[in-house]
């Protein structure tokens, strides 16, 4: 297998991209062809021990960056590392494609290159929801999709629950719906009309599911519009770093907590790194025609080494076939209403 | 001044109720009147010493409770605590009504019997955001309103300003729209409209915020749709009740720990009381003809203490007026879209 990685993607390339890809290629055995500016990565590379064979640099000379509005940067930067890489995917020359680079492009990218995979409307982008001392959750949409209609939400709830099952190794994934409320008849015109839409569906559906058990592991694949998607997602992460901040604060004010945080150090530092995005891989983007995954724009080694090992499935699991082949029995709900 | 309390909502009415009405009319001269089940009240009563001034019972037969449907209970329902205590605000018989109990139906009644503001689409519920180490914000939709339009949002922003200078003390109180990205041109059709809405206002518009923000105060007046509202608050209830009972596992778990912890308790407990809602008042309603707040369903004795204590300003600082004289500069913006 051969895994495409863009070199040049997001605050800290090629630099901690670079390492992490070196870091990565000691646990497999599979290629890594990191894409970009020969010269810098060669660079970079030239700081560790690693077999050449296994690690690889394929030459784009130019550069999508944050602020390259999407469909013009995609159409107009041809040379950049992030069309590359995902042309190389729809022409065969790698089984999987890796970026800490602009979102939007890399959506873009993946729906105008490879396009979307037929019967799905809106491809989404998946995120992996840490869950404090329990299995994670996927939350789908996580931000590409801010409008959605209640088919959008059942292409979301099977494409979350392939993913999970096939990616993630999680048998019969429990589904839920984000909302208000867990009655059926609380919520929005569209998610009202989506559970009914999941009711009809052979998914494990489990029904609404409400903010506040959303940490606690409600679901195993959590659906809702990109717009509740991105909110969930990122005050979850303010939530953790206000806490974290405020319990340092806490903690170290007044030396018998100061003597009390030095034997909790270790235990402290753990509960940080539950917190730690960069332990749990990267974003899928689902339903589109080609493996494609997101990284945290301020992705480090350790975050770009863990969405590797954990992107492989994402190929090898063939999951995309597998939400082709499930596109029929999706017709078949959307046209029964 | 007279407050109303609804004696009989809430999971532990009468008793919590009574309770943090005794404990609050010791800190203020105002008049209490309880609502509710005459008998019931007096026996819980009883149990304390109190002034028979200051703390009054108004009969009523009839509770309406968490499965009624609102319109339906509010309708056939005369003689409940819920409704008599609305309907003395709108006959002048009170100044205030704090009820525990249905929230859409405690909506219902303010829109039925005492009926919007004219100007105002659609009344919210605002709630109290509390910030680790800082000043609350506000939020507005809390829940009440989970499909919104553009001038609800401006609505919104425009009575949350109004009750957070007059009732919080905050001047000139800065106002975000909860959205996925901090540029103009991000999010949905109605928040991208809410945008345009705001700039034009004289509010202290500060733009969009992100949801990772909200957790660090980033803006004082949080305005959202209702369904939103709900992510955001229950979520940040979930998020808090997760960290903490991660923490008390993490800080217990060996004996090195267990001695840290020890010497950590009075801050441990002083970080759990942050997160405390009953700490920060309840939930007003905004944009109806008279203040009413709502308490949360499981408001204990000091809930139902400072509910009573931070509500007090709504009444006394004519925000219902204030609001009334404002909706002729709302009226102006809408009708230049």
């Amino acid at each position: 297998m051969r895994i495409l990685l863009d070199g040049m993607g997001g605050d800290h390339a090629p630099l901690e991209i670079v390492k992490g890809a070196v870091e990565a290629a000691k646990e497999i055995t599979h290629t890594i062809v990191i894409i970009g500016d020969q010269k810098k990565i060669e660079a970079e590379l030239k700081k560790y021990k690693y077999d050449k064979k296994q690690i690889l640099i394929e030459h784009a000379s130019d550069v999508i960056d944050n602020c390259d509005a999407p469909v013009k940067a995609v159409r107009t930067k041809k040379e950049s590392s992030m069309v590359k890489g995902i042309t190389m995917v729809k022409e065969g020359k790698g089984d999987l494609f890796i970026s800490a680079g602009n979102s939007g492009a890399l959506m873009a990218g993946s729906l105008l290159i490879l396009g979307r995979i037929q019967g799905i409307d809106r491809p989404a982008m998946a995120s992996i929801y840490p869950i404090l001392g329990g299995q994670a959750s996927l939350l789908v949409d996580a931000g590409a999709n801010a409008e959605c209609k209640p088919d959008n939400l059942l292409e979301f709830a099977t494409m979350g629950s392939i993913y999970m099952e096939k990616v993630l190794g999680r048998k019969n994934p429990k589904v839920g719906i984000v909302n208000i409320g867990a009655e059926e008849t609380k919520g929005t015109t569209v998610t009202k009309a989506a559970h009914e839409l999941l009711l009809k569906s052979s998914l494990n559906f489990v029904g609404n599911v409400e903010a506040r058990e959303i940490p606690f592991g409600a679901s195993d694949v959590i659906v809702c519009d990109g717009f509740v998607g991105n909110v969930v997602l990122k005050l979850t992460e303010g939530m953790a770093l206000s806490v974290l901040k405020k319990l340092k604060e806490t903690l170290t004010a007044g030396l018998k907590a100061k003597l009390g945080t030095v034997l909790l150090y270790d235990k402290i530092k753990g509960l940080k790194s539950e917190f730690d995005y960069s332990e749990y891989g990267g974003a899928p983007i689902l339903g589109v025609k080609g493996p494609i995954v997101k990284m945290h724009g301020a992705s480090n080694s350790n975050a770009v080494k863990n969405t590797i090992l954990k992107g492989i499935p994402y190929a090898e699991q063939n999951v995309v076939q597998t939400i082709l082949d499930s596109v029929l029995e999706l017709e078949e709900i959307k046209i029964s209403e």
